[in-house]
């Protein structure tokens, strides 16, 4: 009758049947007691582990190729194209490695720093590539090093293109890929994942087909865990390939690279650069609409759309690799039309998940930081444990301070012009804040036609949930109670509701009624008197720049305001208050007034001393309202403390 | 502005204040994260904090004096009194120390270990009394350290009665009971709260009243807590006391020893002990009635409570301390008469907390052990971390083995002819014991005309909670689905509930329900089958007697399966079902049928064979329904479970 589930917890029957029913108990619990609600499986997993999963559960994925950018501007943006691409479900991006390029360095436009970005800050599985060629072992180990300490698991080894035109191989230097593969084998043992690239029409330098294959063979039994090939320009091709590997025994996954023509010129760069060859049929299309970009890249979509087909209806391929070259367009549409661009609303977590291996069990942060995910990110680097469970479990040490506002990867996407129309070219005093506070929330444009879709706490427009409460968010921005931060109670919604669902079907999702301004000392006087009637309903911090701080949170704990019920778990509690983080937030809260928004004007200039003022007078303000099940009642503290005001 | 409020975090202005706000913010970190979510606040203090906070908020407060007892059974009488007393709140009990009795050792009636029961098992705040007189040093210190080692943290320092009638001083020897106190805190700092004993007559030895008090004070400065009085029999005696020691400078809580007179016999006894005079005007009542034991009664209660009444109306008494001589009656009645026994239905978790000051951040629990508290304690007493806020993070070591089950304190409270008379002295078949099980549920008296009123599994009356499923259990177990353990479904009641609520008011409970039974192996291939359709929404764990186990729990992760939601605070999810601590609890349930139940029979007899019978063949079953917010699917199981064996 055991034998009629698959569910058989093996470990503690086996250890019961050695006969040792005391050391039998101890050893099952050393192995089977988890460290973390593992609410999504893939945080757990290797890539090489989880594409196998995806194979044998037959869901198709996609991988997104992309180059380091050339300038601290495009970084920015290349930054936002990985949250924006990241919605879509890639399995994992990777970023190429350059040599003239510095790639290894802390410079922000470097592989290294953006693969470390992609990773840590856009919670991306991540594969850097590295080139061996011409550099020395003490480099190469020196870059695997630094990669290991950022939190990258896995490399492309590649060789890289020789320096000079004639190449000769280097006595005990790094020759081949190969070379490579072996060396990361042996100084990280089974560390990273390693990925290799093949080449479909066999590698323009080697001696032929066949050779290459042997070649690729190596590379696979040296240490690679799968293949990544060369662009191609028709499915038999691969196909061909692939039977080839296997024949010669390459048994790993080989996933297709896939190049969407996106424009004439990208196809000749990149062909000359790869020396293959574009079948007559397609340069028979492109040459005679070659000056039309928005007719090629149609033309590319449909052709990597029908050879994508082909190859997923071979029943082989389970994962395809799109070379991007960086854009954003022709990709996305092609995996739109293919069906495998997975925008799933719910999220594991209500909360942007780093993917760090060493925040792997993090599960809970401070709602303060809802808005600015890579902030939090920055400022716990250095942390060696993350809050698993509980917030107050947290061995943690204190945040780290914020002194730079314009790492790239925190800066604001919009230019300084932009932000000065959408936050006033001139502020004539407190009310002209009020409104820019106001239009933010209700999407309508400024006074001098602007849109103002973002915030020095809001790198993007109000958020779905947000949504729910704009109304009565506008009512109270008007009138000087300048919202940063809300969300709505909630009583047990499913897991799977679009707006608030988030975590494994099946379970259900709470949430206390959330609400965080800054306003005036006058405001917050009124405020106080009120917030006595609700003293046991509703937990208040308020604080201003100086650090004065009024509470009624008891014995400073933590307040759960987000927590969800799933079948066959422990209770997760993603988002908290806490009082103590409230402080290391506070200072960067205050600081955004000045470096994002007085910093726009010119010193002593009224506009940037209303910002100035609004900073050193203002008090920062978050409530709870503890009764969940009953109708959110922050709004009715706010609307007493105006009546309380008149 | 900031002064308006009482609520100000200090910590964290003030290092503010100090220019530092990088290390201001670490510091105010380290103070202030909290390590538990701080339930109940007594569990965080020590007695004589406890007391203060009693005393400020004019809550008044009672504790009680119990003596060791003669016999092992008398123990195992006393531990259900320390239960059902301690459910009227004392502040703390305290067991008296009989030199004679070899007080410190291991035996089950020894001051040390029924003290150590009281704290550990029973959850009580409790003072073990020392005696020093005629003891060397080293056996003092060897007590303490043992007290200490079992989580005992107070003390009452007494000399202790001299051996001998001509008593002399030793040189460098323990003499007064002053001596102790400067023992313990040289040996031992800070560590025990010490209390003394004042007389409020004056102690018969001294040389004067006004020498006595003295003595007294000298105790005091050498570093007691607070003062317990002898007994003493009018108002006044106290107050004067009590006053003569606040003229010389005695500023520690003084409380009064209350001896409601409860038989004619002990008031004599310890009248010659403690060489007190009782007033003209009691002796001349008692004398008419002396052979009249419940008149005698009657009359101390009312004496005791009119005395008390004036010592509480006085303003300057906070609490009472009762001389019990180990008896219930008349110390209940004297404490509902002055309305301060609390027999409070909420409770700050909903299973029995452990005072050992080791445990005090327990909060989550596996639900097995929910009717034996003690036994999961005892069998987790090595552990030297506890769960804390999260079943998962326990780093704590495996559960011990339960080897001892006539541990005084687990034994069942009833006598072997007592539950054979419960438990049928002969049985017929396996349908007798479903008839056991069915009688107690239903309190409904066996086919001899006993009640059922324990099980080995339960060793009191069915739970009110459980009493909320009582139909479909009887239903249940009369066809042999033996039911040990179970939950009804909750959907957020408020927390002051009087059935399923516990933790502080204001907040919010939640469970999922839950079943545990024993049953045929027949039953379960059935019930296997019809969990199928459930498998989305029913967890099950299935296990026999070998350890072989059948379940659907992902991952072996725990399933929190109570909760709470309460103001300011993190989620409490005190009852978990974790798939490790079932198998140890397997073992334990199994083996009570044959140490309970089938030793109660004569070895070969068919009654043994048939609970040996059940033990080697029938399966423990745990179902949770995770829909918390639907109806309880876990009788449609049942019943589909019966439809397909029909």
């Amino acid at each position: 009758m055991v034998n009629e589930t698959q569910h058989t917890c093996s470990a503690s029957s086996s250890s019961k049947s050695d006969g040792g029913s005391s050391s039998g108990s101890e050893s099952s619990k050393d192995s089977s007691r988890c460290s973390t609600p593992v609410l999504d499986a893939d945080r757990h997993e290797r890539l090489r582990e989880k594409m196998r999963r995806r194979q044998d559960s037959g869901d198709k994925w996609f991988s997104l190729e992309f180059f380091p950018p050339r300038t601290a501007n495009a970084a920015v943006n290349l930054i936002s194209r990985f949250d924006r691409m990241g919605a879509g479900g890639p399995l994992f991006i990777d970023v190429t490695w350059h040599p003239a390029g510095d790639p290894g360095s802390d410079k922000e436009t470097s592989s290294m720093i953006i693969a470390n970005t992609a990773v840590n800050y856009c919670g991306l599985e991540t594969i850097l590539h590295m080139t061996c060629c011409n550099q020395t072992k003490d480099d190469i180990t020196g870059h695997l090093q630094k990669a290991k300490r950022l939190g990258l698991k896995n490399i492309m080894a590649l060789r890289g293109d020789p320096v000079g035109e004639e190449w000769e191989e280097e006595v005990d230097g790094f020759n081949y890929a190969v070379d490579l593969v072996k060396h990361i084998r042996n100084e990280f043992d089974d560390y990273f994942d390693i990925c290799v690239a093949g080449y479909p029409k066999g590698h323009p330098e080697a001696e032929s087909y066949e050779a290459d294959l042997r070649h690729l063979k190596e590379k696979v039994f040296a240490g690679a865990d799968f293949i990544i090939t060369q662009l191609f320009f028709r499915s038999e091709t691969f196909l061909k390939f692939m039977k080839d590997c296997q024949a010669i025994g390459i048994t790993c996954p080989i996933i297709p690279g896939i190049f969407p023509i996106q424009g004439y010129h990208s196809l000749r760069q990149l062909v000359k650069l790869s020396k293959l060859e574009v079948p007559q049929e397609i340069k028979d299309v492109i040459e005679p609409i070659k000056d039309n970009d928005a007719a090629i890249r149609n033309y590319g979509v449909e052709l990597a759309v029908s050879m994508c087909r082909e190859l997923l209806d071979s029943g082989v391929v389970h994962g395809l690799h799109f070379y991007t070259l960086n854009r954003e367009v022709a990709t996305t549409e092609v995996l739109k039309r293919l069906g495998i661009w997975k925008e799933d609303p719910r999220r594991p977590l209500p909360w942007a998940v780093s993917a760090h291996p060493k925040r792997r069990v993090e599960d809970v942060r401070p709602i303060f930081w809802a808005s600015r995910p890579k902030s939090y990110i920055y400022r716990t680097q250095e942390w060696d444990d993350f809050p698993n469970g509980r917030w107050g479990n947290s061995s943690s040490p204190a945040f780290g301070e914020l002194k730079d506002y314009y790492l790239f990867y925190l800066k604001s996407k919009s230019p300084r012009e932009e932000l000065l129309k959408m936050w006033g070219e001139e502020l004539t005093g407190e009310e002209s804040v009020f409104e820019v506070f106001t239009c933010y929330i209700t999407g309508e444009p400024n006074k001098n036609g602007h849109k103002v879709t973002c915030m020095p706490w809001n790198d993007d427009p109000l958020a779905t949930e947000t949504n729910l409460l704009k109304e009565q968010l506008e009512k109270v921005n008007r009138r000087g109670i300048l919202t940063i931060n809300s969300q709505p109670n909630i009583n047990g919604k499913p897991s799977t509701d679009p707006i608030v669902g988030w975590g494994p079907s099946g379970g259900y999702v709470f949430q206390k009624a959330y609400l965080e301004f800054f306003t005036s000392s006058e405001i917050v006087t009124a405020l106080l008197k009120v917030l006595k009637k609700y003293e046991l309903r509703v937990n208040y911090h308020i604080v201003n720049v100086k650090g004065q701080n009024i509470t009624n949170a008891p014995d400073l704990q933590p307040n759960a305001v987000t927590w969800g019920i799933f079948p066959g778990r422990e209770i997760i509690q993603p988002t908290v208050v806490d009082p103590v983080s409230f402080l290391s937030w506070k200072d960067e809260a205050f600081a955004l007034w000045i470096e994002q928004w007085a910093k726009l004007y010119e010193e002593e200039s009224p506009s940037r001393m209303i910002i100035q003022y609004i900073h050193d007078n203002y008090y920062l303000v978050n409530l709870v309202d503890n009764d969940f099940p009953l109708e959110n009642c922050l709004w009715q503290v706010v609307d007493d403390t105006f009546e309380l005001l008149n």
